[in-house]
């Protein structure tokens, strides 16, 4: 799915402001997506001009944009300072969002959840009043072991319609090597809710609802902050 | 670890009770470790006694053993009508176990809660009166992701003394390609608490807290059950 011309710059002007975020020295945690990419360009750009910073990948896509940009990489072993990702929708008063249509969404959270701020990005289109208004054509994208998926998905319907993710006729593999169960139709009205019942099913490794977690978020030129 | 000749006596009796459950035509979830290997060649000797049925294994190594003993396997994509399984402790009035010493903790449990029955089998010396009087030298053993499991460690430090479980000077990588922490020390006296705030903690995958899932355990020639 190619952005239009206009969003790309739009995702590329929110990479750019929370670039300008990083501090001399920062350990920095890195997204997985085409804004999440941007980012990592826009700290090349810094590094270039002499930034130091180091960084933990959240996927190997983004391991690989690192590499080429020259951002060294470490593993997640200590606190960040600071990780910035993007989002396939973004809540306006809460900045509660979904990821995960990448499918790197339990690597993107544990590095969000490391670090000691989370910042996200997107162009304008990912901005939602309540994440519900989107329930139609967003499902919450849920990790989940191979072993015994399908009992999984059976659980899942008690909560929306699953759909395994494919990838060329086969089912899309994550890095952490489990399969993704989108789920549509999902009540999203209470999210808490959802990803209390989601976390506590058997099988599941963790979902696509990033509640309570990030404090700040550039949308295009346009700078949201709430309080935590 | 070598179990005493008696202790293996004992396993092999309630091995042989709970494989007797078994009925024809009937697909049955088989556990891992020495018990639960001692149930699947119990099965094996009443197949050649005619009995028809069908295994899935949580394991590598009893998917091994079941294929010695010529027990055909399926996937986990369906209700079973029994699982057998051992236990690292097991208490007298609950039925509520510790398993995952072997390291295959989360497909045993995902097998288990498929099952319409699941039975608990072990000799004198795993039944307890009460979990917590095994917690200084049994942990709760912790399956977490490798992606940032020094992170989830520190998240873990809040219940007890997490230690990565090893295996030849390597971290032990289980069946789903996971490592464990075995956890020390933690509150077994309110297990469902544990379990819950387990579960909740991003990175784990599952736990060795089997709670209010079996119906009925075989310990040596002594039949245990409780209401469900």
């Amino acid at each position: 799915m190619k952005s239009p011309e206009s969003n790309i710059e739009e995702k590329r002007q929110a990479a750019e402001a929370a670039a300008a975020l990083v501090e001399d020295g920062m350990t920095v945690g890195l997204g997985s997506g085409s804004t999440a990419e941007l980012f990592v360009r826009a700290l090349g750009q810094r590094m270039v001009a002499g930034l130091r910073v180091q960084g933990v990948a959240s996927s190997s896509r983004t391991a690989r944009v690192a590499a080429e940009v020259g951002l060294p990489l470490i593993e997640l072993d200590r606190r960040l300072d600071l990780a910035v990702d993007g989002a396939d929708a973004i809540e306006r008063g809460t900045l509660n969002a979904i990821k995960g249509l990448g499918g790197a969404l339990t690597r993107e959270k544990l590095v969000a959840l490391a670090a000691d701020r989370f910042v996200l990005i997107g162009d304008r289109s990912k901005l939602v009043e309540r994440l519900c208004d989107r329930q139609a054509e967003l499902p919450v994208p849920v990790e989940v072991l191979q072993f015994g998926w399908k009992i999984t998905a059976r659980r899942l319907e008690a909560l929306g319609r699953p759909v395994l993710r494919m990838q060329a006729n086969e089912p899309f593999i994550t890095d952490n090597g489990n399969v993704i169960l989108d789920l549509y139709a999902a009540p999203l009205d209470r999210p808490n809710d959802l990803a209390t019942t989601l976390h506590a099913l058997p099988g599941v490794i963790d979902h696509g609802l990033f509640l309570q977690m990030a404090q700040c978020a550039f949308i295009a030129t346009e700078r949201l902050t709430v309080a935590r």
